[in-house]
């Protein structure tokens, strides 16, 4: 019925999944439909996003996440795959969906290339003999509605408006970042809240710091560097401002609210990355997060305090999960209560900091929640 | 393991699905494995797009074809579901997926509102008793990969790039709606052709024409109105500009490029439907179509044949199956050429064009393309 497909042109995914059963594969534990027992073996299959490689060369919490995540299984044994877009550079199995990240982002091309990926990928899955999949991309969950494979999704962003009814049409076990996040949308079918993580010993700890206080992100209107460059002004604290700025939407933000506040005393030295990013963080008296919309997590949070840096926040999102106010940093209810939080950065204690992300946010505690909820949501499909 | 879900806010899909089997269904032929015979009964779901109600009150051309095959497949007596946003105007079992059509077509949110609609209609069609389902919208394919129930596409726009490589990596049966789209992208899963239609007798006949060359269609660049415009200037003939300008790139293109052609030889109507549509049509003395890509059909041509009104129009895309050059209208090479197209237009039969319509683009034709592409796929499936 379908018509002859030219092998030249022939869907990437056919040389893919011609050979479904590895030698790594025919090792793994038991069939799809067998109960799977706390220390057995799962064959889990990651799905990444499509915008960026994975671990991602600079801008990219998500896939950031998705590597530590895939990594941390495979040191515990599991049979991994990732598929992503782009090339391997991991060490689980990995399938590419497509040969490199789409340029799309945030282009009316967005959406065709959400679906593009998300039909290679369901493809893909259909063939894959795993026990779960674990999805963080946007479209590629759409595949599973009618599958029989048990998949969680991983709510990486906010949880209202479209999003949210996506989620609650999907139906699919939801896990939150934050208790923040799952609470934004009790309703939404969560199975368990799983904090995003870090490799802690990626990060350089500085006990001694610098004059400068820190703003690390993107440049979009809802991270409010203009609000914290202001209030670094304010505390008479010098302000360094590293992050990308690239698309048209960031470039309009930091024209009007940034650039006017660049300075002697107001640094930006553009997106940062390997030890720059490292020493950088470390070497600052705090890091100042100052966003205008609840944040779900906010990766750059966890990676001061790996690097002993304390953390000057407003109290929104995910933000009071993740300082603790006087002992890792300092909660602001309103921007004016900032300089004063800068400039007492200096109270806390940095081996506080590393010792909170070292308890709470390495790589190891996010693959025991995720392991958890894969055991749990594959042990009630086998009951 | 899912979570509790508030009934107030419960998804919409589990009002409706609750009661799959309706005294209709139960009537119906066989079961989905069944094969099923040239004469038997169907059970068939239509799946439109999110954006526009179902028929459109306005702009809309999938969203009318979508309307006048599931009302020409219930006069067949076949089981028809029609999936859609909005509200049922329509004889076959309407289900909603949303409550009314999403705002944000072309804006940064039409990603996650494609997915949450495809989302919803993944969800019914889970839980729905169909031996076939026609998918016309551009993210629910995606929930058919690893369904059992086949599923076919109608491509409506173009089958290059990102979208191509899309129907690629589904792999579904596919339908074109002109030889020239499916020639386009040749290794693409085609299983037929099946031309878009209208209701011919919806649209009035006049012999007897107007002086004025007419332009109907959305004022975006890709359609060229004013190479038409330009063209009725020269041929010295009065021009009419009816058409939707509402979305960013309409009025910016509109401004630079049709505003300063506008004068008392060249007049703007905006918008048009119902009777002044018909009688705008019937009354032309041509309709010109000057796509500036290779448009995949071309519904207001077989609009114009309809209504007795010849077609102007450049040799792109569709337009040389729609037009019979000499017979129904005038095809160019060149815009050059158009002028005296237009003058030539009064050599060409009304009659002619009408009956063009019928014996071609009737609906009839439409459903039975359709009709039997849906045997044959059940047929095969249940081989």
């Amino acid at each position: 019925m379908v018509g002859e497909i030219d092998p030249g042109r022939a869907p990437r995914f056919t040389r893919i999944v011609t050979k479904p059963a590895s030698s790594n594969r025919s090792t793994s534990s038991g069939a799809v439909s067998g109960a799977v027992h706390g220390s057995e073996r799962l064959r889990i299959a990651v799905v990444a996003p499509p915008w960026f490689e994975i671990p991602p060369s600079g801008y990219g919490g998500i896939e950031r996440v998705c590597f530590d995540l895939v990594e941390g299984l495979v040191d515990r044994g599991h049979d991994v795959t990732l598929v992503a877009a782009g090339t391997s550079r991991t060490r689980a199995r990995f399938v590419a969906a497509l040969p490199a990240p789409p340029p799309g982002l945030g282009t009316p091309e967005a959406p065709v290339q959400e679906v593009s990926y998300a039909a290679a990928v369901g493809r893909l899955l259909a063939d894959a003999h795993v026990d779960v999949v674990h999805d963080h991309a946007l479209a590629t969950p759409l595949t599973a509605l009618r599958a029989a494979v048990p998949t969680i999704i991983t709510a990486h962003g906010p949880t209202g408006g479209s999003i949210g009814e996506y989620f609650r049409a999907l139906g699919l076990p939801l896990v939150a970042i934050s208790e923040a996040q799952r609470l934004a949308a009790p309703d939404l079918p969560w199975v368990g809240t799983v904090p995003n993580a870090i490799v802690v010993d990626d990060f350089r700890f500085e006990e001694t710091k610098d004059a400068y206080a820190l703003f690390l992100g993107r440049l979009s209107p809802e991270k409010g560097v203009h609000l914290a460059a202001a209030a670094a002004r304010t505390a008479g604290v010098p302000f360094v401002i590293a992050g990308k700025c690239n698309e048209e939407l960031e470039r309009a933000y930091f024209d009007e609210f940034v650039a006017p506040l660049l300075g002697p005393d107001t640094t930006w030295i553009r997106e940062i990355g390997g030890t720059l990013k490292t020493e950088t963080l470390a070497r600052a008296r705090c890091l100042v997060v100052v966003p205008q919309w609840e944040e779900p997590f906010g990766l750059v949070a966890i990676e001061a305090l790996a690097s002993g840096t304390p953390v000057v926040a407003l109290r929104r999102g995910a933000l009071p999960e993740i300082v603790e106010h006087g002992r890792t940093g300092w909660l602001c209810d309103h921007v004016d209560e900032l300089p004063d939080a800068i400039r007492r950065a200096s109270e806390i204690d940095p081996h506080a900091c590393r010792a909170a992300a070292v308890s709470r946010y390495d790589v190891a505690r996010m693959v025991d929640g995720y392991e958890r909820i894969y055991r749990r949501v594959v042990t009630s499909r086998a009951a």
